[in-house]
C-alpha cells in the first residue's frame, strides 16, 4: 500500500477551455471565470462551468437509461483496482471482437484500451472507438471496467449499442483518457470520480501505478 | 500495492446544489443542470458550475500569492501518500499550536485534522479552523500536507496567516474534509486534482485506505 518511489502516470486530459471535446462541440468546452484576483482584493479564486462528459469521466448508466444509476452508488474499490492497458494501436477505424480476443481477457479485468487516439493529436471527431461487437466480447466475458483514450467510447451509433451492451453487463466505463505515456501491461488504477450527487457521470482525476 | 479487500473510506462531501458552502455565501453553491434527459432525446447528460474553493479541495499557493503555483505542477506522489488522523474533535475555536503539539507530528507527515466540524451539522460560518500559531507550529516541523474537515483551514484572519504559514512552508493543504467515518490513526491518502490547467485550486475526490 505505501507509496515509497512508485511511478504514478497521469492518464487524465488537462481541463483548459480550449481542451478537445466530444464531435468539437463548443458548447462541451470548459468555462473557467476567475472571480477575483489580486487586483482588487487578497485572494485568487475562480470557478469552471463544464460538462460532465468533458475530459476524463466515468459515465454511470443514467447516461443512456432511463432509471439508471448514478455517481454516488458507485463502489470506489471497483475504481481502485488492479487493471491492463492493451495496445490496441494498429487498429484504424474501431476496435472489434477479433482485435480483443487475442488479448487473453479474463472476468473481472479492468482493460485500458489504448490506441491511435493516444499517438495523434486527439481526434474530436473521427476517433477510434470500441465496435458493437467489440463491447458484446467484453460483456460476454464479465469484465469490470473499461477506458479508452478516446472523447467517445462509441461514435457513429445512434443506438448506443456499444454504451448499452457495456451498462447491461455492468461494466465501468472510462473515457476521455491519455495513454501516451503508458505501455502494454499491468498497472494500479486509481479513478475517483467526483461524487456529484445523482449525476449520470463525473468527472475523474485518473492516474496508473506502475507495480 | 493490490488492493484486495481494503475497505476505502471516502473523505469527501457530496455535490449539490444546497451542499454547505464557506460563509454560506450563495454564489459559492454549485448549479447542475441537466442539459438533455430521455423527454426530448437518448441520452442524459448534465452540467456543473462550480467555485473551485466548493466542497473537498486542493489549494495551491496562487490562491494566496501574486506569482503562486497552480495545479498543474502538483507531485502527484505527494498526494498518494500515507497520513495520519489527528482526533482534535474537543477542540473549541480554533487548533492552537497547544492542541498539537501532544501529538507526535514528525517531518514529512501528512496530517488530517479531525475536528468537531465532522461531528455536527457542517458549519459555514463558526467552523472550526487552524490557528496561525497551529499553523506555524506545523510549518516549522516541515510537515508535507495538512488537511482539514471545515470549509476553510482559516477564517476571520484578513491577513491570512494561517494559509500564509502553511504555503510559504510549501505545505500542501486540503479543505473540506468529511472525517466523520474514521477514527485517530495511519491511512493511505489518495486525494488526485482535477487538473485544470493555471488554476489555484482544484476538487478533489478523497479517500482514506485503512492499512
Ligand atoms: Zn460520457
Ligand atoms: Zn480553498
Amino acid at each position: 500500500m505505501e507509496n515509497g518511489s512508485n511511478k504514478i502516470y497521469d492518464i487524465s486530459m488537462p481541463i483548459t477551455m480550449d481542451m478537445p471535446v466530444y464531435k468539437g462541440r463548443e458548447e462541451k468546452r470548459p468555462i473557467i471565470t476567475v472571480n477575483s484576483d489580486f487586483s482588487t482584493g487578497t485572494v485568487y479564486e475562480s470557478s469552471i462551468q463544464m460538462n460532465l462528459h468533458t475530459g476524463t469521466h466515468l459515465d454511470r448508466t443514467l447516461h443512456m437509461m432511463p432509471e439508471g444509476n448514478t455517481i454516488e452508488t458507485v463502489k470506489l474499490e471497483e475504481l481502485f483496482t488492479e487493471c491492463r492497458v492493451l495496445d490496441l494501436t494498429q487498429v484504424v477505424e474501431k476496435i472489434t471482437e477479433e482485435d480483443l480476443s487475442g488479448k487473453d481477457i479474463h472476468p473481472g479485468d479492468f482493460v485500458l484500451l489504448k490506441t491511435r487516439n493516444s499517438l495523434e493529436p486527439i481526434l474530436e471527431k473521427d476517433f477510434i472507438y470500441l465496435d458493437r461487437n467489440g463491447a458484446e466480447y467484453l460483456a460476454k466475458i464479465k469484465i469490470k471496467g473499461v477506458g479508452i483514450d478516446s472523447l467517445g467510447i462509441e461514435r457513429s451509433q445512434p443506438g448506443h449499442e456499444t454504451h448499452l451492451a457495456l451498462m447491461e453487463a455492468g461494466i465501468h466505463i472510462l473515457e476521455g483518457l491519455r495513454l501516451e505515456k503508458v505501455a502494454e501491461g499491468r498497472y494500479q488504477l486509481i479513478a475517483m470520480p467526483l461524487n456529484i450527487i445523482g449525476s449520470e457521470a463525473a468527472p475523474v482525476r485518473a492516474v496508473l501505478i506502475k507495480q
